[in-house]
């Protein structure tokens, strides 16, 4: 069982398939009944929880709200933007009727005829609608503004091609939602929020991003502009991992949202919304874990550390307990959520596996041996390094271990993406280098049919025009026009 | 403004007009364009969370984690549990379609009649069948027993008279779910659920509760046993507030959900659901709100304190702000929640208006004449009684008056129910009782066909047959027919 645990397929060998035994091996998710749902799992709900929790302290230290807004739209309310409607009429799951009756013939249960909507509903793919639909009753005059609310909810997208946590029908986001007097406010929040999200990747899952604008192709349905930021995961893809855009007056217009300004002008409202799913999971997945298993940063884990004690017989285990347990309150005291798993029905090999692949950041281990010589066995998930210490001072050590294990999965990420980021000049070069996977920082000229011919060439895109580094004009690498700096192309999730 | 915030229907004319007007204008929530469903607002919203998290708290203490499963149901699921679709396909959100398309006579978008799904979807009213079908691949041994599992989630269920919070299509909720080795560990668990709800109405939302069992006519579609906390609103109707259901094997059997027992024989399953939902902010609004708007209990209020400047100038404002900014930082350090409300385009008596109808527990006023003489108005929101006191020991003062105001008015609410409870022993002076509102104690057959004659003649249900309480049998006050107890009968919301 521990072997079988572990029996993974290798990065190296199929980094897909691997990503997906993970998954289901680490205990996060699991595919469900429904096509492109997926069940998410105590463990992997526990993971989001702890993201959700951070995240949430930061939008209100930010100064936003949460509230709450309905599941469906009205059909009608997608069509009053012109760009949001293409970009999401084509993936909605419609609500249609209202009432299930038993079937005449016997068989379960059939849909009432008799019960058809006079309008069909759709079930939220985004809200943008349905809220500015509401700020339209809450605004009236600059008094009013800003309105900086943000719901934590779940979105229904009719997906193709789905993979867990990266692209599920259906998943678990927030979206902030905010109204402004003025283009520059709205403007400001939408960077505020990217700069929030940024630091949540960074300093809580240790992955590293690059902030930077979306290009027109790969904008938001209805925004004047996209700010992103982008990881790159162990095969060298891109993954989009939060968005926040500048929605102008767009929304405004489309459900007739007008304030009154100082000067007691009518004029229409300014908008930004900004969003970060449960695709993170995949992000947070992707980025650290290793052939053994997942591996979590520990600022997310669930459990941060875990004791598991070496017996032979009962007396054992009662003296290692009147060790650990003054040891597990010292930790807690300090914050560090840990666990000692006394369980009698699973063998310690068996122990060592599990949270191996569960990619709780330290273990100590404990035995008859220690008890005597007054030691302990420490491991560090991230380098699965092993040492036997004090028990003295170990206290100190485990809450030393976290930070390290905590900055040096960021510092390896990070010196991953260096390492595969490179300049190319020449298309051909492009064109080679794209196979290998990574970052490529290349000049453009700027316009959408460029943008769309390298895609159709080389499966690669525009992952965003960085806010960061260097901005020296050059040549597109393709027609050899002006650009104005180089971009970051990828291939991406 | 600050009269219109008050002007409001009083209850003792219309109740339920009271309780429309006091959820819009204390800002908790509002329709939506969508029918049935409401928008909760960021104050409504807030109160919410408190809610959800003390309650996550709780469910956490006693050994439960949550997860997360799919927002749609195959048709098909619902129909595996004989009494459940009969309770629930009646009023179900059904998709049919996943895609919308340009409506070729150009009026915005149309259902694509090539998309209709092969099996209709419903969006779950309550999700014991996709539960249930996830925990057959959970459940092999007694080993894997049991699960103990909730989910924090929307529902929806097609109500034809809906009313905010108290009844609305979609609503928020959690739900758990838990598996079994034992009936006697299953009814265990829907018993401590139950217990977890009744302390969580008490001691946080000041709301007596009755606990007792469900006739089976108002019994959970698939459960053996419904467990429910029953409150008394104002208007003497009872409020079902939460109900903990012993499933039996019922939804193992439907869903074919074994385990090897310690004999190593296969067995069914043994199950219990509970849930609570955005209901409870209908019961604790209905409870304890008067004619000048919202009162909160402390415990749940997201402002407990407001703090409110009198002041003539700028240099006034300054004096008192330095007086008072000590003061937030020591509230804040006992855990209290304050605001300094120092905004200066609304005036004092328009903030003690708006304070009062959003039943901000406690309300401190300081001004120029109370800097002279170290004194603070304070005044408490459940009794509306002020009083000047030295500023010196106001926070004390302020952390005994919120304890003061969370057991009064539990008390008083605990008073109110008493004082609309009794006891009745002949039909006749049942049906004139029952006119007059509240909990009538009276003896009954045990039948559904007399629990259903009561109803259709005084539109009185059985609300639960009390856990606690007299036990003293006697006879039917409608047949005659022996009766082990009394049971509570009430009109309900």
């Amino acid at each position: 069982m521990a072997k079988e645990l572990k029996n993974f397929t290798k990065r190296s060998d199929n980094y897909s398939q691997w990503y997906n035994e993970l998954v289901v091996k680490a205990d996060l998710a699991e595919q469900s009944a429904v096509r492109g749902c997926m069940v998410i799992k105590p463990y992997g709900y526990a993971i989001w929880e702890k993201m959700q929790r951070q995240l949430d302290d930061m939008f209100k230290a930010t100064g936003h709200q949460n509230a709450y807004f309905p599941l469906l739209i009205p059909k009608s309310f997608l069509s009053r933007e012109a760009d949001h409607v293409e970009g999401f009429a084509k993936e909605c799951a419609v609500v249609t009727h209202y009432r299930l009756k038993n079937d005449p013939e016997g068989n379960g249960v059939v849909v009432d005829p008799a019960a058809r909507l006079e309008e069909e509903l759709i079930i939220r793919p985004t809200s943008e609608t349905i809220i500015w639909n509401t700020y339209k009753n809450w605004i009236h005059s600059y008094r009013d503004l800003p309105i900086l609310v943000n719901q934590w909810a779940n979105v229904f997208r009719w997906e193709m091609r789905t993979r867990m946590f990266l692209r599920t029908a259906e998943f678990l986001w927030q979206e902030g939602h905010t109204a402004h007097a003025t283009r520059e406010e709205a403007e400001e929040e939408a960077r505020r929020m990217l700069e929030v999200y940024a630091s949540f990747a960074q300093d809580y899952m240790a992955v590293p991003v690059i902030k930077g604008v979306k290009s027109a192709n790969e904008r938001f349905a209805g925004a004047l502009d996209t700010y992103t930021i982008e990881a790159m995961m162990q095969d060298g893809k891109a993954l989009q991992s939060g968005t926040s855009h500048f929605l102008g007056q767009n929304f405004a217009k489309a459900f007739d949202v007008t304030f009154m300004n100082k000067d007691n002008k009518p004029e229409y409202v300014w908008a930004s919304s900004w969003g970060v799913s449960t695709r993170l999971m995949g992000a947070l997945i992707m980025t650290h874990s290793d052939d053994n298993g997942l591996v979590l940063p520990p600022k997310l884990a669930p459990i941060q550390v875990v004791i598991v004690p070496i017996y032979k017989d009962n007396a054992q285990l009662q003296a290692i307990s009147e060790k650990v347990n003054p040891l597990v309150d010292e930790l807690r005291k300090r914050g560090i959520s840990v666990k000692y798993d006394d369980a009698d029905n699973r063998r310690p090999g068996f122990k060592f596996a599990d949270y191996e692949v569960k990619g709780v950041p330290v273990r100590l281990a404990i035995g008859a041996r220690d008890l005597e010589n007054g030691t302990v066995e420490i491991m560090r998930r991230d380098t699965l390094e092993k040492e036997t210490v004090a028990f003295d001072g170990i206290v100190d050590e485990t809450a030393r271990l976290l930070d390290d294990i905590q900055s040096n999965l960021f510092k390896k990420a990070l010196d991953f993406r260096e390492s595969k980021t490179c300049e190319v000049d020449s298309y051909d070069d492009f064109k080679k280098k794209i196979e290998e996977g990574g970052f490529i920082l290349a000049h453009w000229d700027g316009t959408p049919e460029t943008e769309e011919k390298i895609k159709e060439e080389t499966k690669a895109t525009i992952r965003c025009i960085p806010m960061d580094g260097d901005t020296t004009p050059g040549k597109c690498m393709v027609t050899g026009k002006p650009s104005q700096r180089r971009v970051i192309f990828a291939r991406s999730y």
